[in-house]
């Protein structure tokens, strides 16, 4: 059971709404829409993507990441050296 | 006809396969994957949206942009002015 | 005589604040200041760059590029594939 | 003392070295630099910053959240949400 166990059901919601927006995308192309729109709506997906992503972030310092200090050990170490490493690719993507 | 006219097919292709990426995202929190995991696949999803983006900007400036400047008139500097507006939108997301 | 020529002064003035903003860095780490300050100021630093970033990029369109595109040629093709690998290289930084 | 006091001298030398980018970006600014060689220069400059803020995000993680998780309480609530703001705040910029 992992940091967003909670928030399954919200994040599935989440997704699925991305998955809306990627699929709205595909029928802008297909009907010719003009660039700068298709450009304001992937960066509307791709900011929902982002908060996705910082929503896992702060779940799983909050849950794994806790637990695994709360229990000392390597493994804290090496947990929060996996988390800075996720931290790290989504401030460079 | 917009600028990515003559690539439709492969802003298409792109486009169903990031589609696939975001329902992939769906079934991993489906299925309680690792959050780190599941993160990984966030920043793939996010960089394939931002690699559409700059294909899209690249080919508005080399079609759009390029006639509104062939043509003269206002028109080139509001087509330059909405274009670097897009892109500030890109660069902040 | 490049695009952002006529705006020399703001650009210098714009730089020289980030110097300051960067110098404050410095004081904050010598002065052992908490790490979420110092980052808050680095995220500020962040944004007054890439707004930098975006103000070049749209006055190299509305000169450099408008002007090479105005005299047609391989020039200006060259001139758009630079701008879309620079912007390109900013949205991924 | 704080997560990156061990590693202070590191980030006074980190932050020196991108002063002196910002300085070399004010020159080329006065000597009429080209505008895409002033942009690959601030895209450099973006990115030390980037990632003396990931460095400052993992060194906090490993040290001020671990501590307040060790000694539990609603402090350990606190710095985790924290955290993940300037995580956030991280990503969006």
């Amino acid at each position: 059971m992992y940091g967003y166990a909670s928030n399954k059901d919200d994040y599935g919601k989440r997704l699925r709404r991305i998955e809306g927006q990627i699929r709205g995308l595909q029928r802008m192309v297909e009907d010719d829409a003009y660039c700068i729109d298709i450009l304001t709506q992937v960066a509307a997906a791709t900011k929902a993507l982002q908060s996705v992503a910082i929503g896992l972030v702060s779940e799983h310092m909050r849950h794994c990441v806790a637990q695994a200090i709360e229990q000392g050990g390597p493994e804290a170490d090496a947990k929060i050296k996996e988390a800075s490493e996720a931290i790290a690719r989504l401030v460079r993507s």
